[in-house]
């Protein structure tokens, strides 16, 4: 057997292998999505998400809980989509930036208000809690509300939460989760935030 | 003293050493990014870059090493952007779709001549080199070579590298390296790749 024969043996043993193990997963559902860690692209990782939604012409929501009304590179480009996309940024800024709680408190039960009304919506196909874990974290919001209204939410919509720390309940409650681990950061190096990176 | 006014005073320092930090930062520089790891997440988070870079006006390219010509949502999408973008879907489909190494390695080359055009364009601010560490892992594509032409690319430009198994030398270059773990899939569970989320 010659090498082009064994390799092409060993792929086609494994492409039965692959073939079978899809067609065994047969549910379709709404995935409850966290992307925690102390690494970079937890919310990157989400939008890119949301743009391969609206690609497919379905309706998604994201409601931000801590970040402010920063202008971002992907704000402007996502506003080509119009209505099919509802943007919330509702969040203050990082707590170190408003040094007030009680404030902080208010604008994350404003936000959780918003997303709540999206996690009750059937036409909307993806919801994106962006950052909820650092206001879970804190006990800006009630864990137990969250959950519960995730596990109200209609069969087929999928909610990716974001932000380092996810409680552990989330976890458990979560179909997918990833942890966006630093392996290397350029800010080590002295290299600031740029236009296309950071915001 | 109040719990208030603590949490202020806490949070005012937190600011002052934030910002320090931030003023220390003053590199500008075209990043080597690489997402590597085992999880999801690895090619989203670099299109949520790239829609962050498209937001900004700039101009992009993607190649894409290993996948075949997907209909996938973000490709879609992404039309939006029209000439801002050029997306190259190169790829011949995974090893064991083509069963044919020869095949396999021509299809990287010719995805490396491409990206090689890329990386010497100023006018390009960001490339996305999808899959690349599996063309790299395989040795479909010389090492040397493409280190040489990272190192060679103009000053400014952003390059992402995607794919599990991103080899050593490849993030020794890098300035930011991320990991994706997979804490929890659910494809375990039985789910199939549905619409949105894996096309």
């Amino acid at each position: 057997m010659s090498d082009t024969e064994r390799h092409r043996a060993k792929m086609a043993h494994r492409k039965s292998v692959q073939d079978a193990e899809v067609a065994a997963k047969t549910i379709e559902k709404g995935l409850l999505i966290v992307h925690t860690g102390a690494g970079k692209g937890k919310s990157t990782a989400a939008f890119g998400l949301l743009l391969r939604m609206l690609g497919h012409g379905r309706r998604c929501g994201v409601v931000q809980f801590i970040k402010g009304a920063w202008n971002t590179g992907e704000r402007t480009a996502l506003s080509a989509f119009g209505t099919q996309l509802e943007w919330h940024t509702l969040g203050e800024g990082f707590t170190w930036e408003t040094q007030d709680r009680a404030r902080d408190i208010a604008a994350c039960r404003h936000a959780w208000d918003v997303a709540r009304g999206l996690l009750a919506r059937e036409d909307v196909a993806l919801v994106i809690l962006d950052e909820i874990n650092i206001a879970l974290r804190y006990d800006y919001l009630p864990l137990d509300d969250v959950l519960s209204a995730l596990a109200a939410r209609p069969a087929m919509q999928h909610v990716i939460a974001t932000g380092r720390n996810a409680k552990p309940d989330l976890i458990a409650a979560a179909d997918l989760v990833t942890e966006m681990t630093a392996v290397k950061h350029h800010f080590a190096g002295g290299v600031r935030a740029q236009a296309g990176i950071e915001f």
